[in-house]
């Protein structure tokens, strides 16, 4: 990495972002990646045989918004994105490909520093930024292909849960929707809540864990809790009931409901992007540290069921509807 | 796959579009992909423990045009940007993650063909398009993800070519260049140099062939020879001679470039988006089928000489500049 960072893309260029992004030293430490950025392709360790891969696209406008986001949120809301997806297989991720396009007057440090947040957020599960591509388009748009190693275990489908199973979940569900109900009204706080919308925290060891414990299914809820549990429960043929009578609603959610008049379990159950993990266990002994129980597995025409209450997916994000 | 193609990716949404894009008879039937489409992610077989991986994204008005070029051929050539270089490494592409981005106007039948052109052209090489993401987005992007499968070999890389070694190219090159002149002159033929713009041919097949040949270095000539040519020999730290006077020059290349009074070597040295591959080999007598042997490697300070004239890399594509 180069240090001078002033400029626009159009001055600096390609090759010159490219310079600038690449972190070579912590690429040659690695023994993951065998080869790095610079040659036609990256070359990334596989040990198992077997490689995990996903990939999510975020574009301006329609995921992040360039003045409610830093571009290192950006950069690790794109990342982390991927890497759930990752962890929400029972894989550890090894490594990201970033495609980037951004106008020529974007400012070169918001293209460096939107890199950077990339790079931390792959940091926190040890993967590496190995590639990519730059290019010239109308927004910003951050397409991240993240890879995975299923170290020797099979991985955790959406359709394995099995009646009988009980359904847990790990991590935050329903921070970023409130956090988004905030900024939209416009409010910068509490903090906690809007960065959850700037960038989440996605509980990536829950996802191994959740393989080595049994897990039978498993989804990362990035569309909400109610889609993404009728996503697992169409993939497996069955009802994910949910039962939310015992539900703690943490604060500072709990007021900032309460200010806007809003029922917290809505975020809860209808918000995205926070990338919580939702698993089925055999047996409620077999559920890792990290993971709530929030319900189990029952006979039925797949679907959800919520408090005894047949619910549909609304709420969750769909694109172009 | 479903059949029904009517109406916009407004009406059928993200999922309804998967649906469309998938083909789910040709992933069973693969022993390459473990988990296909419609789970957090793929996995796919990486059978010597490396994985081969690289992304490359095409933004509408920038890399294509939708008046220029149908579907089917932006699908082909935004596979092909990955396929090449995967090559390029002398690895064999086993598979494609696709981000692909649209306002929710497009035709769902649009969408649809360009899948079927990224399926038809990794079909050529036996990769299939394992996932992706579908999100809404002002213009086309399609960023595709390759991942290949090196066999066992070494990676060949830009950074091998040695003092005596010969210098070979496989595959079109100058093609797509004088397609774009001619379309951009409003002309549409002759076709086979506008189809050469539309969607390359890349030599796929020479990519692994140079590999198990010995290629001491090797690069997809995506920006141009002389570009990719100086890129390869700042990597190796050499001088890539490279002698023009025995080139023949393609018919119709030949026709077209006396008809707009423009010297043909013009279009092979500069223009980009042919994904021919130019390799070194140790010997003439190593250079394998499918290669033609262009120049030699030199000592001196890394650069590209043509006809003993040092010539810089104006004319390769630069974004943002």
């Amino acid at each position: 990495m180069t240090s001078d960072s002033g400029g626009t893309l159009q001055d600096v260029g390609e090759f010159g972002l490219i310079d600038r992004i690449v972190d070579r030293a912590a690429i040659d430490a690695s023994a993951l990646v065998l080869v790095g950025p610079g040659d036609d392709t990256a070359v990334v360790s596989a040990s198992d045989g077997r490689v995990v891969v996903t990939c999510d696209v975020l574009v301006e406008g329609t995921h992040f918004r360039r003045d409610w986001s830093t571009a290192i949120e950006v950069g690790r809301k794109a990342a982390a994105a991927s890497l759930a997806d990752v962890a929400a297989m029972g894989a550890v991720p090894t490594s990201l490909v970033v495609g980037f396009g951004a106008p020529g007057d974007l400012p070169t440090t918001w293209a460096v520093s939107c890199a950077a947040g990339l790079r931390e957020e792959a940091a926190t599960v040890g993967a590496l930024l190995v590639g990519g591509d730059v290019v010239s388009a109308p927004q910003v748009i951050i397409s991240v292909t993240a890879l995975g190693d299923l170290e020797g275990r099979e991985p955790v489908l959406r359709s394995g849960a099995a009646v009988g199973d009980v359904v847990a979940i790990a991590g935050r569900f329903g921070w970023a929707a409130a956090g988004l109900a905030l900024l939209s009204r416009g409010f910068r706080s509490p903090k906690v809540l809007v960065d959850a919308h700037r960038f989440p925290q996605p509980p990536y060891a829950a996802g191994p864990a959740a393989a080595r414990c049994g897990a039978t299914s498993m989804i990362d809820v990035s569309d909400g809790l109610l889609a993404d549990a009728r996503h697992l429960a169409d993939a497996s043929g069955v009802v994910l009931e949910i039962d939310t009578a015992g539900w703690e609603i943490p604060e500072p959610m709990q007021s900032a409901a309460a200010a806007y008049n809003v029922d917290a379990k809505d975020w809860m159950l209808t918000g995205g992007d926070d990338h919580a993990l939702l698993a089925t266990f055999p047996t409620t002994e077999a559920v890792p540290e990290g993971f709530v129980v929030i319900g189990r597995v029952a006979l039925g025409d797949p679907g959800v069921v919520v408090d005894g209450l047949l619910r549909d997916a609304a709420g969750g994000h769909r694109h172009f509807t």
